[in-house]
C-alpha cells in the first residue's frame, strides 16, 4: 500500500521532516512510503497512493504559495477519497506552523480527502493537526514526526485493506 | 450502521438542519441516523455510531460555547477513529458559518476523528467544509444539507462495512 | 489620506467588488481610495496608503496562490502599522470565502498590520471578517461591500488623522 | 491609559503569562495595565481600557468554553473600537496554541476590535498572532510575552493618545 509524502522545502528542513515521516510509515508492514518534492512528483506513485501527507514551511503565517500553486494546478491526480494528513516546519514556537497546517487541511477537505492526525486518541505523543518542527526539529519533534508517519500508515492499512 | 447528528440549537434552525441531514443519511441502506441535541444525548447510540456529525449556530464568529463545553466534558464517549463531519447555521452570507465549521473540525481532529466533507470530489453540489444554512436555509441550502447526510452515510458504509 | 484596495481577480468578479469598496471609501471626506490588481500595483500609492484592503477569489478553500506569492515577494512596501482589511468572492454560500478571509487576516497580522472588519460594532449590516460576495454579489452583498469601504475609510481617518 | 489583560486559567499557567504581559505593558509611560481572570473582572477598568488582551489555555485545539461563554454573555462592556490582542498557553509545540489564538482573533474582529500582534514588523522576537507559552513558558517564551505586553502598550498609546 503506497503512501506519498509531498512537500515543498526552501531551506531543506521540510525535506528532512518529510523523510522522517516516510521512515516512520515504512515501519508498517505492506506499506511503501515515499517522500517527494512538488518539484519532482512521481505522478504514478501519487495516483496509486491511498494516503498523501502534505508538508510545507510556514511563510508569513500560512503554507507556501508554491504548495498552493501546485495543489491548484496539478489536476492530473485526484485526491478525493484518499486519506490526507499534514505537517509543517516553522521558525519558532508560535510562529504559525499550526495555522499553516489548518489552512492546508481546509484545502484537503475541499478536495474530498479524509483528513486524519491521530490527535490525542493514540496516546502520547499527542499530535493535534500534524507534527510541527521548529526548523529541522529537536529530538522530541523529530520523534513525533516519525511516529506520525507510523500512525498514518497504520490508519491507511486499517481503512483501505 | 449508526450515525449520530449532534447539535446545539438556540432558535430551532440548527435543529431543523440536523433533521434534514439525518433524513438524507437515512436514505442509504443499512444506515440508522438519529439527530440529538447535546441536551438530550443518547450515549449508547453515540458510542455505537461509526460517524458523528456535529452542528452549531454561529455565535460571534465561531461555534457556541455550549458545544465546546459539551465536547470537553462529555468524556464518556470516545470519538477517536469515528468519521467526523460538521455543519453550521449563520445569520447571513459571510457571517462566520464556515469559520465555525473549521474551528469545530480542528476540535474533531484533536479527538482523533477522520474528518470528511466530500468537498468537490462528489460533484455538484460542492460542500467545502460542511453545509452552511443561512438561518434555517433556503431551498438550495436545505437540499445541500440533505445531500451531505447522504454522502456522509455512503462514506461511513464504505469505510466501516 | 490614501487607501489601497489590492486584489487578484480571475473572472472579473473580485475586481468588481474591489471597485465597489473603493467607491464606498471615496465617500469619506479627505480619502482617496484606489483599487489595483496585484498585476498592476502602484507602489508609490501603496507605500503612502494608511490602509490596505486585500481581496481574493476563493480557490479550493483559501485565497489564491497569486496573492500569496505577491505578498511574500513584494517586499518593497512595508505593511507594518497600516490598517489592514480583507474581502473575498466565492462560488456559493459555504464555499470558503470566510476561511479565505481569515487565512489572509493571519498573513496581515504577521506583517504587523492593524486588522479591522467593523464586525457587529457599527450596527447593520454586520461584517464578520470582511464582505463575502457570491460570484459578483447580489444587491445586499454589493451594498455590504460599499459600506465596508466606507467604514474602513472612516476608521482610517479616525486612527491616522 | 488603561490596558486590561483578561484570561481564564485552569492550572495557573495562563494567569502567570497574563501577569508577564501586564508587567511588560506597565513599562510604557502613562500606561496602567492590569490582569484579571474572567471570574473576577473589573468592569469599570475594562470599560475604560483602550486595549484588551485576551488569554486562554488551549483545550482540544481551541480556546476554552469558559472564555467563549464569558465573551458571549458579558455584554455590559463594549469592545468595538478598542485594540484587541491575544495570547495562549498550550501543552506542547504543535498543540494548538496558535489555532486557539486565531479563533479568538476571529471573535474579536466580530466584536469590532482592531486586532494587532506586531508580527514581524517590530523585529525580533517575532510574534505571529500572539505569544504562545508551552505550559508556563521557557525563558524565551516568557520574554516574548513581556515584550508583547510592551509592544501592545506602545501601540495603544500611539493610536489613542
Amino acid at each position: 500500500m503506497k503512501i506519498a509524502i509531498v512537500y515543498y522545502s526552501k531551506t531543506g528542513n521540510t525535506k528532512k521532516v518529510a523523510e522522517l515521516i516516510a521512515q516512520g510509515a515504512n515501519i508498517i508492514e505492506n506499506v511503501e512510503a515515499k517522500s517527494m518534492s512538488i518539484e519532482e512528483v512521481d505522478n504514478e506513485f501519487l495516483t496509486e497512493a491511498k494516503a498523501v501527507i502534505f508538508g510545507s514551511p510556514t511563510i508569513t503565517g500560512t503554507f507556501s504559495w508554491q504548495i498552493k500553486q501546485w495543489l491548484d494546478t496539478a489536476r492530473t491526480v485526484k485526491f478525493g477519497g484518499k486519506l490526507g494528513a499534514v505537517f509543517a516546519t516553522a521558525n519558532y514556537v508560535g510562529g504559525g506552523g499550526e495555522v499553516a497546517e489548518l489552512a492546508l487541511i481546509a484545502e484537503l477537505l475541499v478536495k474530498g480527502m479524509l483528513v486524519y492526525s491521530s490527535g490525542v486518541a493514540e496516546g502520547q505523543p499527542f499530535i493535534h493537526f500534524g507534527p510541527v518542527c521548529i526548523q529541522e526539529g529537536d529530538e522530541g519533534q523529530k520523534e513525533r514526526a516519525r511516529i506520525f508517519g507510523e500512525r498514518i500508515a497504520k490508519k491507511t492499512v486499517e481503512l483501505f485493506n
